[in-house]
């Protein structure tokens, strides 16, 4: 098991190797404000755990020239991303370089058993690869709210068989390293203010469109999880008062409207109806089943397909309605646009922005980019490698 | 000018005091976690500010008696609360107790010299009155967004005049002592978290319903403000698509649904219909003019007037749907409904409630307390002295 720092300043030196990459003990004593003396003490002990090696001499600052450290290059956190229909898992050192990084389709309703085999064989994978000899730590995203203190799926809608189950116990036992388990879109804003577009932001929205719809809140530089870890969950907001059924019993929720569960739903219709030939050809080619998928939506809309551009235009109308208005109530600096559905790019971004900036205060969104994520799916697994860096780089 | 504390210690041991009054020398030091010799030292330099008095001899734990010590008995913070229709101020101590409160109706478009004179008229009649021989400090709430650092109004779409308007400085120079200015909502919020009902909550909104509607958002203890200092601005959040013509240029609004200038409106259109005779008599008996008020709306419902009831239950209805997407958003631990239009009380609570807990996702509400303020009109004006002590009470 990793060693832990032994108090706030060490913790504070290994973030900012690992936010910095190697640096030199003058450098780094300039940056946490601690005398010549102290800062050698704390560098001593650090050195001593393993968690930080030296790393040769620094270029000179005229005088004499600094050591350089490191964080140990031998560390690995594994990050693991599980969705909806798929699984992430990747592998990265210290810095949170992804060294690795594998995808598989999977079934979250398949339940815990099955899923975390997958994560198992992927885990060991990557291993076998030689990338990594062992895991220091590892995070793991569920697509659900999540108990955050212990890490346990609460309530999860669209993953039944996993309430309440010890997502963090368990997984920590099979890989033999310590867990933080997490809702996804919190690992997707994280990943993003790590290694993303989002790196100079401290208060934005993170919103993923996937299979559903979710939003990451960034407070003050830290992932707001609201008082039972459902924050962010917007989904379930109203888009349409007295409007379409919604899976979850209301009616009019956005989810009813669009997310990749709707959009597919829609396109099907759309095929069956014979509004789109296009649609109706992708429809057949996927074989005897016949069905759509939003991935198939994005092919057709950018080919061109009108009623597909339509389906993913109305998505962003409808979606922007719902973000304009947390725009107004939250002042964000910055809405990022990531998950699956961001395949369909542009014209859904377009659609988001014209509806935010035409419906929220003029002073909200004077200033407010609205842009896609930049890591696509690797914003997850850094998001949760990002986790578990931050719980073992805090204070035992 | 009045002395600051020195270090973050001596920041921490202020507040302490403030918060919870006189205390012994012993039990700060529990609180603060500093040894004996160093809370020795810390105290001793605020002695020396003449910020923190001695205070005779504590009750003994066993062994030699700790000393007492409190906060300066004459220090003195003005909070002022600018409504769309009427200032508060008052004075307090340094435990942020009321010493005396003056309300005055007044119109805040008559911009900020007519208003500045009609406060510092009543602070000077507070002074008179033997409450305060000086001030240490003022906050200073305007109904509208404000830039937080240099305590500057930006854009308040209910008082023109005052767009860039810095009232800080201004009010800095004629009360002779620091000013921090803020958004009327946002000191709500601080003054029910302070001496109301969300003592023990760290993350919470306060809806505030006056003449507009605003929320004030904490998160981990502290006031969120968003990006430009817009953060809550609920009032312009859709509530029906493609609704009702709002006074922003928007259609559909909240605020074009519900608030105490709408409700006003919409009970003087109900007198005129003959559709309360309740409500027609009341407005004949305000002369004249005929015009119709919030307050009038309370009362006639409070007589049993079906119309009016109807009224609040329908506004009570519409912000509640814009509550609960804030709820599924943010995931609160309390939600607190103050402001003017709380005369209408229970009537207006019940419908918020219901359709919070109907709309809002069961794992956000499951156990989230819908409340109404208690302090009433003393919110603000509590909340604008403790923007102005933890100003005051931070290291210079």
């Amino acid at each position: 098991m990793t060693a832990r720092p032994a108090n706030a300043h060490q913790a504070r030196l290994l973030r900012l190797l690992r936010d910095n990459g190697p640096n030199s003990r003058a450098q780094l004593g300039d940056q946490v404000d601690l005398s010549r003396s102290k800062l050698a003490v704390e560098v001593e002990r650090l050195l001593e755990t393993g968690l930080v090696v030296a790393d040769g001499l620094a270029a000179s600052r005229g005088g004499r020239r600094s050591h350089n450290v490191r964080l140990a290059p031998g560390l690995r956190f594994l990050g693991v991303d599980i969705g909806a229909t798929s699984v992430d898992v990747a592998v990265t050192n210290a810095e949170l370089e992804v060294l690795g990084h594998l995808n598989q389709p999977m079934d979250v309703r398949e339940g815990p058993g099955a899923v975390f085999e997958q994560v198992l064989t992927m885990a060991a994978k990557l291993k076998a690869s030689g990338l990594a000899e062992h895991f220091d730590g590892a995070g793991i995203g569920v697509p659900g709210p999540v108990r955050f203190p212990e890490g346990v799926p609460v309530a999860p809608p669209i993953m039944p068989g996993w309430d309440g189950f010890p997502v963090r116990e368990a997984l920590s036992q099979e890989l033999g390293c310590p867990v933080m388990v997490d809702n996804d879109v919190n690992l997707m804003a994280l990943g993003e203010q790590h290694a993303g577009i989002a790196r100079t932001v401290s208060d934005f929205l993170c919103v993923k469109i996937g299979t559903g719809i979710g939003c990451g809140i960034v407070v003050g530089g830290a992932v707001h999880r609201g008082t039972t870890g459902s924050a962010g969950d917007i989904g379930h907001i109203q888009a349409v008062p007295e409007g379409r059924p919604c899976a979850c019993g209301n009616r009019g929720c956005l989810e009813a409207y669009f997310s990749g569960a709707a959009l597919a739903r829609d396109a099907q219709e759309a095929a069956q109806q014979g509004l789109s030939p296009e649609l109706a050809r992708r429809r057949e080619a996927n074989g005897t089943h016949g069905t759509l998928s939003a991935v198939d939506v994005a092919a057709a809309a950018a080919a061109g397909d009108t009623t597909s551009l339509a389906l993913i235009r109305e998505g962003g109308t409808r979606t922007g309605q719902v973000i304009a208005g947390l725009v107004s109530f939250f002042n964000p600096g910055l809405v990022v646009i990531g998950g699956g559905v961001t395949g369909l790019g542009h014209t859904l971004l377009a659609a988001i922005r014209t509806q935010v900036y035409r419906q929220s205060l003029p002073l909200a969104t004077g200033n407010l980019p609205i842009v896609l994520g930049e890591l696509g799916p690797a914003a997850g697994v850094i998001g949760a490698a990002r986790l578990i860096s931050d719980h073992l780089f805090s204070p035992a």
